[in-house]
């Protein structure tokens, strides 16, 4: 199960050729694991990948990882690539997790984009050098993160996060077809809103959205909800995080 | 200097975090291999790659590599990652090339596209997915290579290939900010064609552009020049390729 190298001709690392997902796991569970597991058997079958998730228990090894670890609350990444000859290559990992605390954003707009278009858009691949070098980008900026427009000068999303604006009682991310992946915590923010008062919609949005929004907010499966208190260096909205908050305590309540 | 497993830690397979270089060796000689170095530290330098190539002798490493294996000509692929933690992952593979022939192409134009505008653009990265894909996609409708072209419809390069096309003696190669990768054989292409009486041009150049050449050909460090002799199931030009040959020739000569 555990495996600790893997073949320098396995074509994960020769062109990038796999998937990927990043799961948190509280009191040894997985945190929507179906979701996880579903994005990846899609992703694996849009890139033809060699049979073998099927036949393969990802929700058992994930639990007997956790086990041989020791570990209740971890973040576990699973890898899955086209390998070296007939069969894919799997790894997974769990490295610990502390607490869940809220995090907050200072980020940038990254002069790297998503393509839209790309029949790619929307799977979780090892393609990730446009999210490494945005975050870059964006600490050498003194921020911590980015969001990437698409070819469109659109919102597509965060680096590694998908991307929420908050104006007045409406809660707006980009659509599925502006270059975001279908996040699993996008997903679950979409599903609460609602019963918490808010009009959420999926659209295109512009750039000057996130400027004019009361909030904006960043959301991943291991950070959750994180505030975007500035953007290019300017204060978004009154620097309340109100609405974030109030979803977040619903998302830390589904952890316990 | 031989490495056969790398840490699954890696950025190289975790992102697709880092570079490679595929070169031709015949008789112990690594061709144009200057060039290659070059693109190699070039990339380095835009993806802020830690140092470590500049203190490691690369061409060294390669010539020892021929040596150990009793190889003299060979398919030298140089990969370099931004490792786990501190140094880069450098890894060089060799595998025995047989005696050099030439090859033909049937291609489609792939629905995956470059990005022209990207920072990474001409950079040769890990992140090799939509070529992997444009080359199962070509495979699927019986052929076996692809046109990539960029966001704005033009062409950009082939899946690990440059494009030219020949009409009457002018030579055309899409222009370096039209997506496509600075090929060391499509600079010694565009050195050697005017001695051969040929107009060279570096362009913008339209799909249509394709369909209506005389010849149409990949460049590689490999496989030099491929002649496409049909490209979405349609005969280019009158399936002759004479201007490609005369080109090839030369490149033939130069791995003497």
């Amino acid at each position: 199960m555990e495996q600790a190298n893997v073949s320098n001709r396995d074509c994960g690392l020769l062109y990038g050729d796999g998937l990927y997902e990043t799961i948190q796991a509280r009191s040894g569970r997985c945190i929507r694991f179906d979701k996880h597991l579903a994005r990846l058997r899609h992703g694996s079958e849009v890139l033809g990948l060699p049979d073998g998730i099927n036949g393969f228990d990802i929700s058992q090894a994930a639990f007997e990882l956790l086990e041989a670890n020791g570990l209740k609350d971890a973040r576990i990444r699973i890898t899955i690539t086209r390998g070296v000859g007939a069969g894919p290559t799997i790894i997974i990992t769990a490295d610990p997790l502390s607490e869940f605390k809220m995090e907050t954003s200072r980020a940038i707009i990254s002069s790297y984009r998503r393509d839209e278009m790309s029949p790619l858009v929307g799977i979780k691949t090892l393609n990730c050098l446009p999210s490494v070098m945005a975050r870059m980008e964006a600490e050498a900026a003194g921020a911590d993160d980015a969001v990437l427009l698409n070819t469109q000068g659109n919102v597509a999303e965060g680096s590694t996060a998908n991307v929420f604006v908050v104006k007045g009682n409406q809660l707006v991310t980009p659509a599925l077809g502006q270059g975001c992946l279908p996040g699993t915590v996008r997903a679950a923010v979409l599903e609460i809103a609602p019963a918490l008062g808010l009009e959420v919609g999926e659209d295109v949005l512009c750039q000057d959205a996130l400027f004019e929004a009361d909030e904006v907010f960043f959301s991943s499966a291991i950070k959750l909800l994180r505030p975007i208190l500035n953007l290019n260096s300017r204060k978004i909205g009154s620097g309340n995080h109100e609405v974030c908050e109030r979803i977040l305590k619903v998302l830390v309540r589904q952890l316990e």
